[in-house]
């Protein structure tokens, strides 16, 4: 990728100062982004920085046992992009069985179980011309009932150190402007004010405010939002970090500041670089009560071929 | 509960000592059992165990930092009981889109969200005559879209110390046999044998060897299981604990050995207790290494109003 | 039925005259209303009507050859009453295959079936105090994958002789208000300005212009409607007709105006009469060129225990 | 098509007589195969037969009013190619609802609706290299939610004159063999044996007796079966029909006995020549009493977008 963000620096060079952050991008081509990193086989990109010293570091994190949940409630009142689903239907199964008059209830759920809700982003999930992370072919992995690569049961419960970026209260406001692309200086400005630093294997987590609009006006929530654009994540993604997430739909700005890109940063994150998003997060009680590193808990299901999982994380500190 | 115990052990007394393991149970009345120790109002049973001493007590059992799962992956070919489907249909859903041909997947899955899989239940899972833990009618909660109390969203993520018993190492066989019920007396010997000892809010999760069959002969699988019956159910629940797993389907003996009662288990844990139960584990790899206390940790899914959740539990030592 | 009819026109007798039409009306107890004038061991109520002489007649009402649709096009856009879905999920499943390179698409859809778009209501979808048609009680019948009894797979296409009846037209108005409900007099006066009458085993298709609505005001749709009422649904079947159709939704007024009742035309047509109901219809076009006498030709799907059909039904004349 | 058919005969010509049936073929380019003989716009292909001349032709086939069901009942429990599922769940929707204790039943059914049980193809099903019928472009009319073109909606009720052509009775035998390619010569022969023959917009339906396995060997059921191939096809669309069905899943042999080829008669009928296929027929009951002529019914839902429709036909005589 090296040489692709020298092309971007220099367009950088004789354009300031705006195109810092809205500059065009063109995705690294299969030759500059392939093998990935962690090998021409691989299928778990960043999950791979999860290993016993990681659990440890994380672990360590925990003082007072306190615990805040991250997710929201998964129902069918929540923001739900395009004609995307959720449905749980009650099934009063049965009763009175056996001498102990026992009642039995469950549920049909239907949704796009991966794209929903809080969300862990896998590989397949995103591809670049027709190839997914480590240039998988999209038609060579594609069934009628999920991937037979790059799978979201292949990642396991992610555990590891968090570091919570408030960029909102950064700028002194609720919440971010639609629109609003994220700069690499408003991260690094947002670290130094709280005094926490990217590690390698780290989950970063962006604070835009635009949490507030969920369950509130779910049309202005989906309809765009403030994220990181291209630099932002590019930068991220040299700190070798594990995922990305944020309290918007797609982690990234929305629409994208150049129109010809179309949600860009799902591709430098997913497809080129193999690092996880994590969407739709609520940052709200972590933020108020100013906790900007603690160990981070998320724990996929095993959609056996699925291209990420609902999920409900937690900060331990 | 106190009285019906006593009724339990007058019968056993004339019919020893096969009485110990098959007695006939009738559940608590709701005047016996209502309102639960948790209080009239509550609705989360023994997740109330979950506290930041808790979560420390947990955390500290981390020493090395090795993770291993205790779910499987979740497809169509796992065993499902009944009617019960796990289906996932890939969805194609577009590309390439902008210059930077982004290319999207994502998949419907449809599935009976909180009963399949490795999973955990929640309290409007089941019901005595009617009535689901702390004595709520289940018609007034049920809905088209789930149930308006006891629903899994209550619950959250559990991180607690958990004891695996080993019944089946202790038998010195591969799994028990279908239909074997686990008495106290096993529990009791196994715990003794492996050194460890249960403490109030821990998970206890119990080994009979059955998973050896998943995924490789699930009719048999489904079609009854070794496991606790009411006596130990009763003497678990005794010790105060969170929840109750198992690597079989219905963590308790199917069919009970008292064949008027069905799945008696469910209620003494659901519905009289407020005590979880965490079904279909794979307890081969942790039993394998003789790790027997641990932390557990469970992300069960925020599904409003749902009667359980699948998961993906690790064990993290 | 006729005891009870006695003891509703007494008490209009002393209210008259608005007391003909928002009566109060209480269900026929079982020993009134069963067995059913089909037998004890009925499933197909006024199904019964379709035999060779009933497809004769209708067959003989086909004199120009020309077919008017009277079903919508189903999909998400169509007012859903309550959380009723109707979702497709378009499935690419493939190609190129074989020399030939064959590409094949198909679909996922998730719905209501029964009971979405232009319905046929079946016996197994209502039910008075437990109790369905022929006093079949629903927990003997109710199974998680349809009913044993009762299910819409026992009527098989309907091709019978139908009236329309144009009450919008009769009062000079495009539609008739919501709530207002539709008496036996306005029946009468609509066919007896059309010249035509109703026969045994026909069907009757009220028009009530509230099908200009459809996919133009789909709350205004859904939030009530004009309709027969439990006077003229009476007097409808003790005509002996097959089935009773509407432009609306529920082919009754709603909501009903005694607040007391909960649509009780529901249970009048298909739990007391064994009649069946047939759901948003447009009637638009064959009103406007005033066809009132045609052959009526409805083909629900036969969904094992299904409690009805999405259907398209068509007038031939 | 004349060039096409002209190479083929070449072909047979030095090759006879075993070419008459198992040829090898390629699809007409999109030069040779469209704009189709409907029009350059056209959707409906031979729904465009479907005028008052062909419902006053098949009404007056209409002599005892006898009526035949041609459909099967769906169920979890019919023969499913592949993924495909067949799951309703029943949802008791409520009650006792107002003074007259109204009960509710409903269920939500999910299939591939349209490619499941007695179905009818719809020239969204199938594609030549990417292009559909009329050569309009598969990923031109694909969304989320079904075609934007060539959608099932389009047809409405089919009603038309159709032709059983018996072939397993004019074998002798109850069912044909799996694998088997009836022949031009078989279906002349057939016909010549009933003393019936093809009209213009007709309706053919080919029992082969497959639909004997039914319900009772599932498995081999859709393994293979027999059918018309390319030539019969060929020589079917030359006879400008509405429809081509038969008693087994594909309408056409499978597999083809040209192994490079994957259901071509699929192409030929949908793609090149937009003639509707009806599968998994049963045609026991009709053959049975040597009924070789009568008025078809088939209703197709109005699924916007789908590539198909199950229904339930039936033979009116």
């Amino acid at each position: 990728m090296k040489q692709q963000l020298v092309a971007v620096c220099l367009v950088c060079a004789s354009l300031a100062p705006q195109c810092a952050v809205a500059q065009t991008w063109e995705p690294p081509s299969p030759a500059q982004r392939c093998p990935s990193k962690w090998g021409a086989d691989d299928e778990r990109g960043a999950a791979n920085h999860m290993n016993p010293q990681t659990v440890l570091r994380a672990s360590k994190l925990i003082k007072t046992g306190e615990m805040v949940e991250l997710g929201w409630v998964l129902s069918s009142d929540m923001p739900l992009v395009g004609t995307r689903r959720f449905d749980l239907h009650t099934k009063r199964t049965g009763g009175p069985m056996g001498s102990n008059q026992r009642y039995t209830n469950e549920e049909i759920v239907i949704t796009e179980l991966g794209q929903v809700g809080t969300q862990l982003d896998m590989f397949s999930h995103q591809g670049i011309d027709g190839l997914l992370y480590n240039c998988i072919k999209i038609d060579d992995v594609a069934t009628r009932s999920g991937f037979t690569k790059l799978g979201v049961e292949k990642i396991g419960t992610l555990f590891t150190r968090a570091v919570l970026i408030d960029v909102a209260a950064l700028k002194g406001v609720d919440m971010l402007e639609a629109g609003y692309e994220i700069t690499v200086a408003d991260l690094q400005a947002a670290l130094s004010r709280q005094g926490v630093s990217i590690g390698v294997g780290d989950a970063v987590l962006i604070r835009t405010g635009w949490a507030r609009l969920w369950g509130k006006d779910n049309a202005k929530y989906n309809a765009g939002c403030p994220g990181i654009g291209v630099s932002a994540a590019q930068w991220l993604a040299q700190q070798d970090v594990m995922l990305l997430g944020a309290d918007n739909f797609p982690v990234e700005v929305a629409p994208n500041p150049d129109k010809a890109l179309n949600l860009p940063v799902h591709q430098i994150a997913l497809a080129v670089n193999g690092i996880f998003l994590l969407e739709n997060l609520n940052l709200e009680t972590v933020a108020a009560r100013g906790v900007y590193e603690f160990a981070l808990l998320i724990q996929p299901l095993k959609l056996k071929g699925g291209t990420g999982s609902t999920v409900a994380p937690v900060a331990l500190f």
